[in-house]
């Protein structure tokens, strides 16, 4: 045999060639499991025949042999009508899973004769006309391309003309009707259905070959890159029928619970029953474990073959079976999709029972999902349809009443009463009441606009860029879609999955597990890679040092700048029309800053602890500028609000996130990088007079070449030593210009962190909080293969870090390299970081996980590089 | 001899070791010049002092007898009384011009005795106090570091005292007081003025020693990078005395006019006076001419030095000199400055008369300066001083009425009053006032900045970043620093120098000139590099072919969108609810944009037009949003505009720059894309069927990875085929990542276009709109060099140009390169891109000049690689 190998002649032959289906049929097969028999077209022959025209030379001739071999084997004649036929399923499967394949045709080579033949070999008339109706239908569908509508609109019809709801109370002669009505049909269309079983086969083997070419399929593979000449394989297999009776039946089996990840069958089962029905969803299966009273024997058996089918594949299968008249037979399995609890779970029990080693556990678990065990999600059983779908900004889910303003949420959650910050966007303005809600949501932005980043970094739910989102903030009303509410009503946001919901949706609380605790245990020791997380404030150092955090590598202090009580003295600072003035607020700032310092210090005892100075544009503390312009030409404006309105429009930028920031605001405006600088020094001073081991390190943003740098350290340098202390400097890499001057800028520092989301953004010229009008579009189109405010780009930012990293380390050896993005708790970035040779990422607390797990499998992957 | 070299022993040394003015008097000397006798310090002697400690030893000894030599010479003694003594002058002079550094003391070697003795040798006791007071005067604050203002003050109490105005009033006795009152000040400042005459040299000179180290200097070098150990040369001569009566006299002359080029000498003299007082102004110099009339003989003399000087050091030189009792003597000479039009004259003429090479004379003149000599400069011999400085955004100057709005300037403008507008900043919104008038004034905004790319592009004169402008649009009012001034007043701006006067100014008319096209025509053969213009309308189109443009290297296309009877449709476009709406939006702007294209390419027939499609975002189409909400809060919005303020709240965003424009909004919206190709197209078509020759090609915008270029040729390429017509496409290279991934982009297109405004600005994340608020700074810090947003950034950017041609020429070796940012009209930039071997820059009209010129002296300077 050359095109074709029997599922029991397959032995040692691999996916490529007979695709997963086949594949997995041919592996159960070997393992003596209850597998019809049947046999595999390969990919081989799918190639030829696209190749070439017609079926390539020798298939008919294999296939006409197998069928036969199949003959003998099950007893039954193809075509026959004496005894009942042997009928066949036919299903495509490719070596990588596709949509826009052609699927299944069950119960090909019927004939009218042999209808009658079924009828009577089962005793059951209504039985064998269902089986022909329903493959005449799914011939019809999907070998020769009829829409599916006629054969319902035919279907529903004849239902009306019976006076029955349900297509089961169908009676023989009603299918028998449908059947012709069918086929009628199928003329009408200009199609032939043959009538003959062997021109069935072949025309659904070819049309198994033809829909690997049709538009959808090539559209997905071009997408993918899945290579356009690997060809499907076809899967030809002796039917056996799970509706012949109540002791028949059909369901799909998981070897454990993927929901929780518990050992043990879980699973659906539907008694008298074809798994089309299973799927079509018009009669509810029941939970597998009905089929132990149903079927001891029958459970028994299918709990001997999870165990198999664990053991050879080494992971949580899900399988579909089928039970004909008190028989079990298996038609395929695969890896399971789970939940990232289940996932977890599974790895590590399987690596205890010893299924897997306990590096391979490692291995398995998808460490960007990891964060989510920890927070509060939707209960998916018991929630409805979304009304909305927005951009899972910040994973966990989280309930309360809808409000428009920052200024509400705080004043509602003074009174106790749980918010959903609900926003156009949002700006630093609104942090006060971001901190202050459960969740957070916005119509615009992207992933990492600012609702997302503060989201996260608070380890709030945010969903960001919800489209149908419309908000009247005046009128204290929104729009989830058609759905109009108002200011007060309860919502439900997913910030996992990025769906909304109007009211209150049952939530389920994420604990962690000792599955999880036990799962890093083992990572651990592979990690190479340090880990340290993006925090704020002491709770939030706290809570990520608890997550296993080695240190800060990150701390906004500009955040600090936001609360209530400091943000009227930095307005005092911007406004602010003499040096007393100035001075003036600057000491009180740096009261302020003193204290933050110290609580993050103390916080991360003994630990680094990367202070970033001061970033944003002074305008970001003033108010909006549209709300106090329209306070005047209505004449409302309050006169302190005045001077604030002169002062944003002076300070106003056109694009803000290129403005007078950073460092080029810390050196056109010294004074305020010596009031942060001093308080850290004090704080580190009177932390190491009480016995601490305080361990600061200074960040400088948005360096762009090393002029900057200098003339920073010509200020800092008489500080450190004034203070007697040696504190490590670094700068942001997070401009283009840096990163290829990373040479010069190396000479000048101690340390460089990556702010790959700003050099994302400057890479490609996006702006995080604009994106959201075309990203969508892009990554639908896939001109983005991946959003890349998620995750570090391969190719264009990464070369960057690439050439920074090379000129930085060979102009200073010694020189420490970070990432402090957000890229740095995302798991395909954290492995990227560990391959281009950096020291640490820092992350979101809670993404403190994926990033140490995502480490120890970089570390263990160190021979296969992160392709590009 | 050793340290020290006489003027007439320095042969073949260089200006390292003497220092520029010690080798200028070698030179002099030479040449058989008339120079007072005297020798230099080397550079040499200055460097031993600053490593070890005094007088390098054998200085004194070199220096004694070099005196002793100027005493032979001279027939004086130093410290002399009998007779008049020598007196030396005393100069520092280091290897390149350097301010900070200790200048001139001149009368040195004065004592009391010998002050009498020249009082008797010249019968003039009152010159004899007189010296010796300002020897004091100059000893004490250039060699002592006695405040000026202490010696200023005696002065101005010793005048009152004698009742007297001018200094040159003053009785000998009264000078003979000044001169203790000068000494007894030294001693209260705790500094002793020494009383002999080898001690006053030997602290001279260690002055000048040591003034390389002071702060002043320190800085200068530190921000030009000039060599800390270079040291200065200090030259001692013995002094002539232009102040010994009617008969004496100093001056300053040029060999050529500096202001016209004119040959013949020039400059200024005055009679009866030492230097410095040409220098303090206290007398107002008479035309050199006159010293014809005063000594002819001498004046005579001076046209030969002048001729002589010329031929020698093939430069026109700045000379200074003093006659002493009707004899000349040389003090100095040097190349001297001129303006950009005397700079061609001179350099052609010189030529001309063979004193130079013609190539020479290509590579003399700044490429950057030709553009003012076709354009109206202010007058600046009857111009008073500014009242404001800003930046040079656009040369030339303009007289006109202030206005405030973008629609006065087209109201007034059309009753044919010259306005100037004055703005903010300018947004797309203005372009149609900016196209009225004569001159644009911004008080915010860098080089690139709207305004000053749209002035440049329309060759409109224009100052930006002026930050002493105030406006208050509402009032009609503005204020130019403390000067308060209402809409409709006269004021003038120079756009090459900044400079803002209220008032009209007397403008003077550029013309070119015989001698501009006879450089260039000189130029012409060298150039390499290809020279296009940015031009989006015919007329410009039509200029930048006068001035010698190969073609239309950037059109941008959105510009012929801001005019009156399109932007409507435009508005009507974004406006659009239905498919029929948007359909018949388009289908008017296609009507505009092929007419626009016709003018072009007819323009241009036979030369390529470079067409980008549609850059910027939406919103730039509609109008302010501020301006509507503040109507709207005032309960005065119109209803038509509702729609566009929803709108443009929709479409808002954070940082547009970075925004849904360019590629983005052509891929999501094709339409767009296919309105503007088409038009082309169609324009292509009917011009080729009236025998003309269109060379259209179609570049896109704002491109980051090749997926976006694959995905609009799937758009181009049909469209292209459908008209039968081989357009090349390409994209702009201006966000780091395509750079980056130019190799993939290359095998796309047929051409590359560095938009090196965008791409600066995303490698420095700058923004030009905002770079205004501290760039200043930056550049007064020298924390920048140079603006990068004017000059392209040899470092950085250039790195990317040169990753970018690298892979992208490797990947398609028939790949064509060019400039089309503001940088392909600055010189340095194109010598830059001719070291970079690109194929074209391109410029706006004005600076194909500078292009054409930059680019042949880069082609003849090519074994002289540009420093980075």
């Amino acid at each position: 045999m050359r095109w074709i190998y029997a599922f029991d002649a397959a032995d040692g032959l691999g996916r490529d060639l007979l695709g997963g289906k086949g594949f997995a049929l041919a592996e159960m097969t070997r393992l003596g499991l209850p597998v019809p028999p049947g046999f595999t077209v390969t990919t081989e022959a799918c190639r030829a025949y696209l190749a070439g025209q017609g079926l390539p030379e020798g298939l008919w001739a294999e296939i006409e042999a197998a069928v036969a071999r199949l003959e003998t084997q099950t007893q039954k004649r193809f075509g026959g009508t004496e005894g009942p036929p042997l009928l066949l399923s036919v299903r495509s499967g490719a070596p990588v899973s596709m949509p826009g394949m052609m699927d299944t045709i069950l119960n090909l080579g019927l004939t009218l004769d042999g209808v009658a033949a079924l009828a009577r070999a089962t005793g059951n008339p209504r039985f064998a006309w269902d089986s022909y109706r329903r493959f005449i239908q799914m011939y019809g569908e999907v070998a020769l391309g009829v829409d599916a509508a006629h054969f319902d609109r035919l279907i529903e019809a004849k239902k009306a003309q019976a006076g029955v709801e349900r297509d089961i109370d169908l009676a023989p002669e009603d299918l028998e009707e449908l059947a012709y009505a069918f086929k009628e049909r199928i003329r009408e269309e200009g199609k032939t259905f043959p009538e003959d079983p062997w021109e069935q086969l072949k025309g659904a083997v070819e049309a198994v070959f033809k829909s690997w070419n049709n538009p959808r399929a090539k559209t997905y593979r071009r997408l993918y890159q899945i290579p356009d000449d690997l060809g499907t394989a076809v899967n030809v297999q002796a039917m056996v029928f799970g509706n012949l009776g109540e002791d028949s039946g059909t369901g799909v089996g998981f070897t454990r619970n993927p929901s929780t990840g518990e050992k043990g069958l879980y699973g659906e089962y539907l008694r008298n029953a074809q798994g089309e029905d299973v799927v079509a969803g018009i009669r509810t299966p029941e939970p597998l474990e009905r089929l132990r009273i149903y079927a001891p024997d029958v459970y028994a058996e299918l709990e001997k073959v999870a165990a198999i089918l664990e053991r050879h594949f080494g992971d949580m299968q899900d399988f579909e079976f089928t039970v004909e008249r008190g028989r079990l037979y298996l038609l395929q399995t695969r890896s399971g999709k789970r939940t990232p609890e289940a996932a977890v779970r599974i790895a590590v029990e399987m690596a205890e029972e010893g299924l897997i080693a306990k590096e391979e556990a490692v291995d398995r678990v998808d460490a960007n999902t990891l964060p989510q065990l920890l927070q509060a999600r939707v209960d998916y059983a018991r929630a409805p349809k979304p009304h909305l779908k927005g951009l899972p900004a910040s994973p966990g889910a989280a309930v309360g009443h809808a409000v428009l303003t920052a200024e509400a949420a705080e004043a509602w959650s003074r009174e106790g009463k749980p918010v959903i910050l609900v926003r156009p966007e949002t700006t630093p303005e609104d942090v006060g009441g971001m901190h202050a809600a459960k969740g957070i949501l916005t119509a615009r932005g992207g992933m990492t606009s600012h609702a997302a980043v503060v989201a996260r970094g608070m380890g709030v739910p945010a969903v960001v860029g919800a489209s149908g989102l419309v908000l009247d903030v005046e009128a204290g009303t929104f729009r989830l879609g058609d759905l109009e509410l108002k200011e007060g009503d309860p919502i439900t946001i997913d910030g996992t999955t990025g769906a909304v919901y109007a009211g209150a949706v049952p939530l389920v609380q994420g604990q962690g597990s000792q599955h999880l605790d036990r799962l890093l245990s083992w990572a651990e020791p592979f990690r190479k890679l340090g880990v340290r997380a993006n925090a704020d404030t002491p709770e939030d150092a706290r809570k990520a040092r608890e997550l296993g955090a080695e240190g800060i590598g990150l701390v906004r202090t500009e955040h600090m700048f936001f609360a209530e009580d400091r943000l009227p003295w930095v307005r005092r600072l911007i406004l602010a029309r003499t040096p007393e003035e100035e001075a003036q607020a600057l000491e009180r700032l740096a009261a302020f800053q003193k204290t933050d310092f110290k609580g993050l210090l103390e916080a991360m005892d003994g630990l680094p602890v990367t202070v970033r100075l001061l970033d944003p544009p002074l305008h970001e503390f003033l108010p909006d500028r549209v709300a106090l312009e329209r306070k005047e030409a209505a004449g409302a404006l309050e006169p302190h609000e005045a001077e604030l309105l002169e002062r944003v429009r002076v300070l106003e930028e056109a694009n803000p996130m290129l403005g007078f920031r950073g460092i080029r605001l810390l050196l056109v405006r010294p004074e305020i990088l010596k009031m942060q600088l001093t308080a850290l020094l004090e704080a580190t001073r009177e932390l190491k007079a009480e016995g601490r081991d305080p361990r600061p390190e200074v960040m400088l943003p948005l360096v762009s070449g090393p002029e900057e740098v200098r003339a920073a350290r010509a200020l800092i340098d008489p500080l450190l030593e004034a203070y007697g202390l040696d504190v490590p400097i670094g700068t942001m890499i997070e401009t283009p210009r840096a990163a290829l001057l990373a040479g010069e800028i190396a000479r000048e520092v101690e340390f460089f962190s990556f702010g790959t989301n700003d050099l994302t953004q400057l890479t490609y010229g996006i702006s995080r909080d604009d994106a959201g009008a075309f990203a969508p579009a892009y990554l639908e189109a896939r001109w983005w293969a991946f959003d890349p405010t998620a995750e570090l780009d391969a190719a264009g930012v990464a070369e960057l870090l690439r050439i920074a990293i090379e000129r930085g380390r060979a102009a200073n050896p010694a020189l420490k390299l970070g990432i402090c993005g957000e890229h740095g708790g995302e798991a395909r970035s954290v492995r990227l970081a560990a391959e281009l040779g950096l020291d640490y990422v820092s992350a979101s607390p809670y993404r403190v996980l994926t990033a140490r797990l995502a480490a120890a499998q970089a570390a263990r992957r160190r021979e296969r590089p992160v392709s590009v």
